[in-house]
């Protein structure tokens, strides 16, 4: 089946924001074996949006629109498409209750536009929209497919997600269902990570294997078409055998968790707690782990020592340590391994990870940029310095000696 | 004028990246007063990315192409549109040059493909690429504008601002070229900052006053054509002066940087140093602040207060402040306050910085989500304590909070 998404909207073309619902729905469509062979933009107008229908039309089995679902004169999919297809709009009641009982129960009276919202191409399966008001349509027209989705991702994607994909499912005639599951992995380059599995991504087809590239994550789904998700569990563990005897102990999680997220859970499942001390990342290692929703009880504190005082007067680092002609100073294993083993003492913690480094723009101690040094001091162990040399910019280094120390901190625990 | 952007890649059409390349393209045509009807992306496919062009050529003045001009055989763009137009593709020699002198400074054999880069279309304006090996296209064929652009965003983006938009100018016809200053904006939300501009945005053409909507910022765009940097700068120095009278307590900066970098600017002006005490925030407020290259002269340190026993232990703050039945708790105008004036102490700061709150998922101390306290400590003055209610989910409200407690600091810092 080929497939074009039509995004519709003024903003797109005016640049003001970047048609991610192409993406989530690209990969979704990838997923479903669907090929996607053009994405459309088109503004808010009428005679260029039944322009960009007649051209999809004629390349495409599926036309998927995002956006123009609202309830102003400029939303105009339902409409354009309607008058295109000769067919009239009708009112979905269940989402015109849905909409009508937001209204009462703030007390506020409806504006007469967002009945709009409720409307239905006639003959169109509705799209619940589990998180706004606007209603999707799914049909299908003289031997072609029809989905309409909202524009606003947080509405998009669980309609999508949800009935959307039922619906594509019913009309690709699947008689099984298609399951999927996301591996995630640490401390391995994508590339270097594609390379290891070559042959099994080139070679097998039941489960796929698929890389899948996201800004600062490598992630591999495995998909499988089966009869229920025991068959598919089954065959999908047989997969993942194959693929952690190559690249086990980079495989953190099987589904979609930062690997912060990993260690939150590891850290309650044993009763533990972490403290962190860094200079280099400026409170970035903090800030991710404490991102994570209810880490507080497994995040006892961290400390943000850019400067030498702070390392000598937060964490009680000798200043003979840090500073003089003999001194390792403050990019140092040494010195490395005091801030972690200190902060997870002054915390009463069980985990203490520090990282010290240069991020440049310019070398610091004489050390270059992108040098950096990271501890994990477990209690009743010893401590472990790690050491790198990350390229890129400033925020790409932090970022990256960040995830190479919560590599280290996740193999520690998971032990 | 009327435009069109093709960006060609399979791996779009696979969600496998997001297509920022037209965003930025859309802004910088819309800068330049060029109208974008149509994105359109396809594939890395000969018989599909001549039909786009064909398509392309009868809906729009100008066709910008984006991707598709590297060294494999994949990398299509100017085959298929240099038969589409009957031209052949020739060697431009200073691209090629730069090609073989990159090749054997670093004393590797040229790949032969390489070449390809250095094509272009006969007839054609080549493009210099500042930053990577494929030369750019720009020509006039039969009535329409076409401009070749590399793919990768570090390529694209300045070839389109410097060779591409001279070209597009001198296709304009401008005589005057177009100046632009950004104004950024803080402690005012979008639409609000809107409304109070609504009749100046609307009513005035010389110089624009244009929105721009980036997540987490509000700017402002004032463009104005001139004969000159010297009268443009007197028009739109006019018009800031009309915007300032109205929000000027919100205008932070007149150029593209985040507010953490002006609050370390005015820092290093006034050579004083901020430590913050972040509870709520996780660590995102020292993180922002150490992200500004060059940051570690103005940022003393900062501590990562998860726990009361890290309040009590690192900042000082007695337990009966925290914790008992007449205790305001870790979530009150007094904790903030200690904080703040704690953390200014222990490192010998000017500013010291607080953040508690309750980001969520659940409540804490039965203070509800979204309650956020903050204070702004200040050598040789009375501490200044700031509550807020925020909204949205986690990330965002630590977001939120982190950039309210930014624009009092700043405001602090500029007196």
């Amino acid at each position: 089946m080929k497939a074009e998404i039509i995004a519709v909207g003024t903003e797109l073309l005016l640049g003001q924001i970047v048609n991610t619902n192409a993406q989530a729905i690209s990969q979704k469509l990838a997923e479903l074996g669907i090929d996607v062979y053009f994405q459309t933009v088109v503004g808010d107008n009428a005679a260029r949006l039944r322009q960009a229908i007649e051209i999809g039309r004629s390349r495409a089995d599926l036309l998927l629109f995002t956006g123009g679902l609202g309830p102003t004169q400029d939303d105009l999919t339902k409409d354009v498409l309607a008058d295109y297809l000769n067919r009239k709009l009708i009112l979905h009641e269940p989402s015109m209750k849905t909409i009508e009982e937001l209204f009462t129960s703030r007390g506020m009276a409806m504006v007469e536009s967002n009945r709009r919202q409720a409307l239905m191409i006639e003959g169109s399966e509705a799209l619940h929209n589990a998180t706004g008001l606007a209603v999707g349509n799914a049909l299908k027209a003289d031997g072609t497919l029809y989905m309409l989705l909202p524009g606003p991702p947080k509405e998009m994607k669980p309609m999508l997600e949800g009935p959307g994909q039922e619906w594509l499912r019913s009309m690709l005639g699947d008689e099984k269902p298609l399951f999927s599951r996301l591996l995630k992995f640490a401390g391995i380059g994508e590339s270097n990570l594609e390379a290891k599995l070559l042959d099994l991504i080139d070679g097998q087809h039941d489960p796929t294997i698929a890389p899948y590239a996201k800004e600062g994550e490598v992630s591999i789904r495995v998909s499988t078409k089966a009869a229920n998700a025991e068959e598919a569990n089954a065959k999908i563990d047989a997969t993942v055998d194959l693929i952690r005897a190559r690249v086990g102990e980079h495989l953190y999680a099987q589904e979609d968790i930062p690997i912060e997220e990993q260690i939150v859970k590891l850290l309650r499942r044993s009763r533990r707690r972490l403290a962190s001390a860094e200079s280099i990342s400026g409170g970035l290692f903090a800030e991710l782990v404490t991102n994570v929703p209810g880490s507080s009880g497994e995040f006892a504190g961290g400390v943000v020592t850019y400067t030498n005082a702070m390392k000598n007067k937060l964490l009680g680092i000798p200043m003979s340590q840090l500073e003089g002609p003999d001194a390792p100073g403050a990019i140092s294993e040494s010195t490395a391994k005091l801030m972690a083993e200190n902060v997870r003492l002054i915390a009463d913690a069980d985990f203490g990870v520090s990282l010290t480094g240069v991020a440049g723009p310019a070398e610091a101690e004489g050390k270059p940029v992108g040098l950096v040094y990271f501890a994990i001091a477990e209690k009743g162990k010893e401590t472990v310095v790690h050491t790198a040399t990350l390229s890129g910019g400033r925020s790409i280094i932090r970022l990256r000696a960040v995830k190479a120390a919560m590599y280290r901190l996740w193999q520690a625990l998971k032990e």
